[in-house]
């Protein structure tokens, strides 16, 4: 029979992949200033310190490592985990409320699995991160998008959807969001705990930026206002020590964190060894907050560079003002479309991700999100120029 | 809302976790010999080289693999997997047709993301390992077990299914298979790739053991018999390097690999680099086959210690002679019970994994599985004189 009659699973019915990767694509040619990733800088890698960690642990431990590990995850990490979390998302959790997962896109894709059955219904901002609508949508779960403002998602109109709808799970960014930069307020943080407990709805947590602070004071998570354990709290160390080591993790209620597990046995196994012992050291030996004070310096610098061009820029007629993170969101004046402008920017030499792919349904053609943790300060001046030229002749 | 209403998806009815695991628990008393695991040997774990391996490859590559890597895989990996899979499992496949995952666990999920709706039919061996078994019933699909005998699944049996079932997919181990060590003979392999064609069923052949070879003649793959694109292939470096790396892959038609890459852009976005690194290192630099030398000389006499025990055990009737692997399958006399008798054997000091785990539809209480790589040769004799006394007083 021939291999193009094979039919596959009705969950990829009108799922084609990232549209951000076809973008990506065009970023290969030398010279490119790209906005477009989400990437660390390579600068705020650590390739000295984690060559010199994976050495010795292996050298230590390397019989344990080596060998398979336990679905539940690297003892030693969940157990410094707890204090980690305790004082930088202000909640308290025990190591075995705690599963290390093979980067916090795992975690979305078991949450989903444990609780998502096809027509479910799943809320997110509007707008929010790509990759993880895809996830969702993989469960062929509807999406519902709720409208966002410069504090987060509206929770006048999220309370209406809960109690309208009685979604499954609500996936927020509440820090430094992706793609806005936006932070949710506290008293919105507080009323989301309240609701997701009041109408039974999993809170999907997910602060991966939470430490790339520039400016502004922390908030407590939503996580730390939760009583009842709807609220599952999902982390990573992608930004700020690597994502090629792919650690996060997930913490739950235990009942829901235990399928979860189950979930991870036929995902992956467990995470690999290795990768959880070095951010364990990371955490464990206070390397990485000192670490994390580094990257701030210089990311706030690109940050503050990137906001200072955008007001000046032709054709832009709003823009977020993030405390931290790695993105700004930005509108181009009415009528004017990103998706079209940008093959025009990378002819030029930059590029950036038109905003529209962030809405559950499309549209915002004017929006678009920068990136500026990945180019250097002198990059984002030449960027930001060639941006300012292509916008203002087509403003 | 009380959390303890909360609704769990459907794919969770009827799954409880590995029944493996509860056993693994009853080991942790010290002293215990255990023939259950399916764990490489300590002495085979390279820890030295891979502490060498890891320091140059961050020192000399970090600022690359620490960062975010293609989904598609680790490049360098995929081009001397080419090569590998041309030597050792006499098949060619470009390097786009080649997936790195994180463990051969992960291709089963991939390809069930990928092909498996709910209610779809995936034939499997019977017995055959329950970890895929599981990934597969997270699918919802229907499990058809096929009996096997000594030259592997039966193939007659198995065209009368594909006839009359129409299933999705067929789940093969062809080499030293888990549970029983049999390997599937060559007239058999042809078949099956000619079967998979004839029907239009995807073979998901995992072959993790096929190195471990300590006598006869390696076999060609299923996959190096398929013209069409049907075998989907799934390999494994967890018993020849380390599974604590979490690194496999899978070879399949383009058309599938691609919907497996979207399926795990969400699943986990890339297989850890400095992971895949290391294991193409060992491919590159040829360190992989010196060390599989020597792994198989002292698993060949772990193997065959055992095997001569076996021949003197009281209440065997009968069990598996395999030319490698890790895995036994033997059957106690009729009306005796695996699975009663392992409380007493760990009482003793000795475990092993009752076969009955092992079958689609369970039964065969007197079968069980042993495992030869994890004890010494000195704790395999003191093991099996221990199983001696307890199946002789039972038999």
């Amino acid at each position: 029979m021939d291999i193009q009659n094979l039919r596959f699973a009705r969950r990829f019915d009108g799922i084609s992949g990232s549209a951000i990767r076809e973008i990506f694509k065009l970023l290969a040619v030398p010279g490119m200033i790209s906005f477009a990733g989400g990437n660390p800088a390579a600068s705020a890698l650590p390739d000295e310190t984690c060559a010199e960690l994976a050495k010795e642990l292996l050298l230590d431990k390397g019989k344990i490592l080596l060998q398979y590990g336990a679905t539940e995850g690297y003892a030693p990490l969940r157990e410094s985990l707890v204090p980690y979390l305790k004082d930088r998302f202000s909640f308290d959790c025990a190591a075995d409320e705690i599963l290390p997962v093979t980067g916090s896109t795992q975690a979305m894709d078991l949450l989903c699995k444990a609780l998502i059955d096809p027509g479910d219904k799943v809320v997110v901002e509007n707008p929010t991160f790509l990759g993880n609508m895809q996830a969702i949508r993989l469960y062929q779960a509807q999406l519902l998008p709720v409208d966002s403002d410069e504090d987060g998602i509206r929770v006048d109109e999220l309370e209406e959807v809960f109690k309208r709808e009685h979604p499954k799970m609500l996936y927020v960014i509440p820090t430094f969001q992706n793609p806005t930069g936006r932070t949710l307020s506290l008293e919105r943080r507080k009323k989301i705990a309240a609701l997701a407990s009041q109408y039974g709805v999993i809170v999907a947590e997910d602060d991966p930026y939470r430490d790339l602070r520039y400016a502004g004071d922390e908030l407590p998570s939503i996580k730390s206002f939760d009583t009842e354990g709807w609220v599952a709290f999902m982390g990573s160390f992608s930004k700020v020590i690597s994502p090629g080591l792919r650690v996060g993790f997930l913490c739950a209620n235990k009942t829901l964190l235990r399928k979860c597990t189950i979930g991870k046995q036929s995902s992956d196994v467990h995470t690999a060894n290795l990768n959880q012992a070095i951010v364990d050291a990371y955490l464990r030996r206070g390397l990485l907050m000192p670490h994390v004070k580094e990257i701030c310096q210089s990311y706030a610098q690109q940050m503050n560079t990137m906001l200072g061009l955008l007001d000046k820029c032709g054709g832009v007629a709003r823009y977020t003002r993030p405390q931290g993170g790695l993105f700004i969101f930005a509108e181009l004046n009415e009528g004017m479309d990103a998706v079209q402008l940008l093959t025009k920017c990378v002819d030029k030499g930059v590029a950036y991700v038109p905003g529209t792919y962030f809405y559950a349904d499309g549209g915002h053609m004017n929006t678009f999100r920068l990136n500026f943790s990945m180019p250097s300060v002198e990059n984002i001046k030449i960027g930001m120029e060639k941006l300012n030229q292509v916008f203002t002749e087509n403003a």
